[in-house]
C-alpha cells in the first residue's frame, strides 16, 4: 500500500509538509494499541536528526519539538490515528529567491517543476530532507513495538568519502555511535571522518557515504517470497531517503565476487536452535528472515547543494551560474542515521503484523 | 499496492504457481485498453527465460508455451483482466525427496518451513525461480505499453565473477544483447563469461554477477517526491528477484568516492531542451525521471544450488550431509536479464499511470 | 486494497475471465497455511451458483467444474497463492451478434464500450454474472477458514417481487435453504416464489428481490471505526455483486421510522457474557461487531435480459429494436444465495485477519 | 487503498483525531497540483457541518476554523500532500465520567474497548461525528476539482421519521437545501421535520431518516465492471459514516416491486446523445457511470445518544442506568447532508483519476 506519501500496509505512515510551511507532520494508521508512546521516546530520536546538532550538521535552527495531537491517551496507544506535529520556525524563504528562478544541479527543482507545473521553491518544498521528521517520528513508535519484541536496530556511519570504519555488527551498540558527531562508532575512523567533513565545509564543498545497519533478535518467518521480500521492501524504504543511491544486504554487491560453494551459509544445529555458520544471505534467505541478524547498506550520494559557483540554465531555459545561499550540511550521513533505523524499524513492524495477520505467529 | 504477490498501483499483476505443479500464470490487471497483445509477444520474452535454452542454464526441459486466457479480443486488450497461463511439464518431484527431509544452504527451505509450518519441497515450491514466468509475461505485455511512448528498457550482463564487460549506455542495442548465451553485449568479455560458467558447472559450482540496464527516451516526470520514488519502486521491484542482493542507481555506491562538486549534474540548454551534462543521477532526482537516461545495476549471488555435498541440518535439527540432485543454472545472470527488464517494464508503466492520474499528462 | 478485480486488504482475491472466452478463474492471495481445502469443498459451493441446477434458471449447460492449480498440498494450503480454474464449455458466440450492434438496456453494453472504446460482446465478457464464479469459489476457501472460527455465514431469497418470507435469523439452517431450488426456507413463501418466477418466464420478463443473510457466530471486535467500518465493507462487497441495488444491516431502512428510545439496543449481562436485547444494530455497533447477529439484506433489480422486444439504439446512435436471444435467468436470486454468502465471507475472514494483525487477537 | 483511516486509491485522505482531544484532522495524498483551493472553500462545508449551527443540532460550540498546513501555495495546490487541521475548543471531559464506567446504549463504547482492551471514552474518541471534519473539508478540495469537469453534487434531507419531501432531482439547488436549518428543499416537509425534532429534542429523544444525493454532469465511464463498481465505492463511503444503516442507487429496494419490462431504461438518441427514457439504473449501469444523474439515498437511524435514562451495564458487566449529559443532536440529518456529500465527491474524484490512469481520458 506504500504509495506517494504513505508507507507500509498495516502499520502505515503518511507525512506531510514543506520546508518552509507552518510545519511537518505524521499520521500512524494501525498502530497495535496499549503500545507505550510518549513525546519524550519521539524527541530522542528528532534530535538525533535534527538540524544544528553539532559543528558538521546544517546551522538552521530548528528544536524540532514534536507534540502528539492523537491517538495517545495516557502514554498508551488507542489503536486509532497517531498525528504527531513539529513547527517550523527558522524558515528564511528570502534565501530562496534566486532557486525560484534557476534549478539547482542534482536537486529535484526541475524535476518537480516539470512534474507539477508548479513548486515551492523556497527550501525545497516536499523534496527537503525535513520530510524525513515524519518518518522518524513514526519510527520512534515503531521502536517501541519492536522493543516488545527484543528486536533491536543499530545504525551508523561505515565509510564517509573513503574513510572506512571498521565495526563489529554483533556487538555494536547504540551508544557507541553517539559518542561522536558523525554517529561512527570506530572513534579513529570517525575522527578522520569528521575532520573531512570539516574540510569539505570550508571548501564549500560535500561529501556522501556509506550506513550500514544491524537489527538483531528478528524472528524467523517476516517476508514473504515473491514480491514482498523482505529485503525488497527495505530497499523500497531505504531508497526512498532523500540522497540515497544504492542498496544491499548480507554479501551485497561484494557477494558476487564469490563462488556458490563459499558464499552458501551452512546450517548447525546448537541444542535445538537453528542457526547458519556463517551470514551472508544477511539474515534474509528466500525473502523470509531466517533469524540471523539483518545486515544492510545504503549508498549516500554527495549533499548536492555545495556553496560554490555552479553552471545551471533559469527557468525558462538560459544559461546562468548559481551559487546557493541556503544552508547545508556537508555530508548528510550523520544525521541520516535515525533516518535509516526508522524506515528500517516501520518496515519490520508491517512485516511483525503481516506475518501476525497471516500465520497468527508473533 | 505490491504486497504479498501483487505488484504494482494501477498496472497490478499477480503471480500464482508452484515449480512443479500444474502450471504457473499471472493476471493483469488495470491494462490501458486498445494495446496489440499477442502470445507471440509474451513467448518472445518468455523464450529468453527459459531454461535448457543454451549450454551455460540449467538443462530442465521446458517449453514454457504461454496461453492468454482473458482481456484480450482480436489482439487488442480489454480493459479487463490479462490471465496467462504456462503448463509445468518437466517436473521430477521424486528429485527432491532428500530436500523434504533437509534444508538446502542458503534457500527458502528453512525460512518457508519456519514461517508456513508447511512446504512445497518439489523444485522450491513458491520459491522457485520459476515463479517468474508470470512476471516475464506481464513484462511483455508492458514493453508494448511502452514502445507506444517509445520508452526503450535494455538491460544485460554486465559482470560474471571478476569479468566486467565495456557498455556503452547510449547505444546498446538488443541485437547486442543476444549475439551470445550470456546475454552480455561485450563479445571478448562474453567469452570469458561463458567460461567461467562452463568451468563452474564442470567443478558443480556456481557465479554471481551484476545486470546492468538502461532505460532510453524516459519523459521527465515519472516518479513521486517521497515514498514513492522512481528509484525506490526500482529497487522493491528488482530485489524481489530471486538471488538479488543489491540494487543502486547512477553512480551509486562507486558515487560515494565523488565531491559533491564532482557528482553533480550540470545543467545545459540546447535549442530549448534542458539536459544534463553528466549523468551521475543515472536519470532519477528528486524521485522524478529527469528525461536522461535511467541507468541502474543489480547485483545477483551465486546460485545457492550447487551440485556439491554441503554441511547441514535436517528437519529434525540432526546434522547431516546433502548434494542436491535438482537441475540447476551454474550462473543465473543470463536468465535473469529478461526479469530485470520486466520489472523494470512494470514499474514504469505503473508510475506512467499513476502519473497521468494525478496530473493529466502524458 | 479493494480496486479493480482484486477484493480484500490481507485475504485478497482477483479474479479474470469472459464470459464465453476459454475460462473462468480467481486467485486468492494472503490465504493463512494449513487450512483444509480440497476442489470438493468448492466444488459445492458452485454447484449452489452454476447455471442449469433448476427450472427456474438459464439453461445454459456449464458444470463449472474446479480445478486447483496451485497453493494446496496434500490437501492443506501453503499459504501461497491459490489459484482456482474453471472451464467455459457452453459458449454461444453467435448468439450474440446483434448485441454487438445495438445496446441491450439496462445492461453493461453501453458503458462498457463509452469506457473501453472496445468491448467483447459475448454474453457480456466480463459484466456476466459468470465472473462471480471466482468470488464463490474463493468464498468456499474462506468457509473453511470460518469454520475453525465457528463463524457460520446464511443467506436466503427473502422476497421476490411482493413474495415475502419469514425467516428466524437465529434458527435457519442451510438446509433449509437447499430444501427447494428457489433458495427461500419458508416453504410456502418458497412455492410462491417459483410460481412467480415461471409465470415471468413464460412471459419473457424478469422480477427482482431481496437476500437476506444472517452470521452467527461472529467475535465482538471485527471491524475498525472509520472508513473499515464492518458494514461499510460488507456494503462494498455486495454492491458489488451484478444486479444489486440496495444494501442495509439490521433495521436499515425501516429504522428510520424508530425513535431512539425504541432503536437503542440495552446491553444486558447473563453469567459475564455482554448481549444486547435487542439487535437492531444488526451486530455492529461504530463499524465493529458486538457479538450479536450480522444480519443484513440486498436489494437485486429485475433481470435486464428479458426476452421481449425492446427499443434502443445501435451503436451508430440508430433507433432500433432488440430481442435478445441469449439464455437468461427470469430471477437471479437464487443463484445470488451463494453469492451473498462468498462476498460476506470474504470480508469477515478479511477483518479476522486485519483484527489479529493490529490486536493480536483471533 | 481504502484501510483504517484512509479512503481512495489516487485520491486519498487519511483523517485523524479524538472528539476531546487537542484537534481534528486530515491529509490529502494524490490531490492534482494547480487546483484553486482556499480555506474560504473549506470554511463553508465545515459551516453546514458544525455543531451549534441551529436550534436542531447540538449545542456544542466549535467554530472549526480550519487552517491549511502544507501542500497549497498561493491557492494552488502543489500536488503534495494537503494537510488540514480543525482545533478542538469546547472539549468537556468531565461530561464523560460516567460513559468510562458504563457502556452507552448503540453506542460504539462497547465494541471499542473489547477490540483495543482501551478507549477514549470522552466524546465517544475516534468514532464520534466529529471525526467527519477531515473528511468534509477533503470533500470541499474534491469540490473544486469536480467543478472543473462541471460535476455537481447536490444533496438534501428526503425524510425525517415519517415525513417524506419531494423533490426533482433535475432542478433541486443548493440554494434550496440551504433555505432551511433542516437541509430539506421541500419547504412545507422542512417546516414539519423541524417541529418533530424539536419535538423530540424537548421529550430527549431522536429520530433517523434519509438522506437523498444527485449528481449531474457525470461523464459516462466512471467505475469499472467488477469490485470497483462505482455504486459499490460509493456505498463504502457512505456506509462509513457514523449512523448509516443502509444504501440504495436508483430504484434501489422499491426497485425489486417492479418486472424487468417496467424497470428496463430503454436508450433513445437524441442528436447522437445516447440518453435513457427512465433512470432507475440512477444513473450506473454494469458498475459504471452510463451520463444520466446520479441517484442515491442513504439511511440514518435515530441518534444513539438520548437524553433519558437507559438500561445498560457497567465496564465490570453489571447492570446500571445511564442517562446521558453529553451534548447531543436530536436528528443528525441536517448536518448529515455535507458529510453526504463530501464522500459522494470523494469517490468521484478518485474514480475521474482512476479512470484517466487506466484510460488517458478525462
Amino acid at each position: 500500500m506504500t504509495l506517494g506519501n504513505t508507507f507500509g500496509n498495516i502499520f502505515r505512515i503518511t507525512t506531510w509538509g514543506e520546508s518552509h510551511g507552518p510545519g511537518i507532520g505524521v499520521v500512524v494508521d494501525g498502530c497495535p494499541p496499549r503500545i507505550a508512546v510518549s513525546e519524550k521516546d519521539i524527541q530522542f530520536e528528532l534530535n538525533r536528526r535534527r538540524p544544528g546538532q553539532s559543528k558538521i550538521t546544517t546551522p538552521r535552527k530548528e528544536a524540532d519539538v514534536c507534540r502528539i495531537l492523537s491517538g495517545v491517551l495516557n502514554g498508551k496507544t488507542l489503536g486509532t490515528p497517531i498525528a504527531v506535529w513539529v513547527d517550523n520556525f527558522d524558515a528564511r524563504s528570502t534565501d530562496y529567491q534566486e532557486i525560484e528562478k534557476a534549478y539547482r544541479p542534482s536537486h529535484a527543482d526541475y524535476t518537480t517543476q516539470m512534474k507539477y507545473g508548479i513548486r515551492d521553491a523556497a527550501g525545497g518544498g516536499r523534496s527537503s530532507a525535513r520530510e524525513t521528521i515524519g518518518r522518524v517520528a513514526a519510527g520512534a513508535i515503531a521502536k517501541n513495538i519492536l522493543n516488545g519484541h527484543h528486536i533491536e536496530v543499530i545504525a551508523y556511519v561505515k565509510r564517509v568519502y573513503d574513510i572506512e570504519a571498521e565495526v563489529n555488527v554483533r556487538s555494536v551498540r547504540l551508544r557507541d555511535v553517539e559518542k561522536n558527531i558523525v554517529r561512527c562508532p570506530d572513534p579513529l575512523a570517525a575522527q578522520a571522518m569528521i575532520s573531512t567533513i570539516e574540510q569539505m565545509r570550508a571548501e564549500g564543498d560535500s561529501v556522501g557515504g556509506v550506513i550500514e545497519a544491524v537489527v538483531r533478535g528478528v524472528p524467523v518467518g517476516l517476508g514473504s517470497p515473491v514480491f514482498s521480500k523482505l529485503e525488497a521492501d527495505l530497499a523500497q524504504g531505504l531508497l526512498s531517503l532523500p540522497a540515497s543511491k544504492g542498496f544491499e544486504v548480507g554479501s551485497g554487491f561484494s557477494g558476487t565476487f564469490m563462488r556458490g560453494s563459499e558464499h552458501n551459509d551452512v546450517f548447525e544445529a546448537k541444542k535445538g536452535k537453528i542457526s547458519t555458520r556463517t551470514n551472508n544471505s544477511g539474515g534474509i534467505q528466500g525473502g523470509i528472515s531466517n533469524g540471523e541478524n539483518i545486515v544492510l547498506r545504503v549508498a549516500f550520494k554527495p549533499t548536492a547543494t555545495i556553496l560554490r559557483s555552479q553552471e545551471t540554465v533559469t527557468t525558462k531555459g538560459k544559461k546562468t551560474n548559481l551559487k546557493p545561499r541556503g544552508r547545508h550540511d556537508p555530508c548528510v550521513l550523520p544525521r541520516a542515521v535515525p533516518m535509516v533505523e526508522s524506515m528500517i524499524r516501520l518496515v519490520l513492524v508491517d512485516h511483525l503484523l503481516l506475518h501476525r495477520a497471516q500465520t497468527g505467529e508473533e
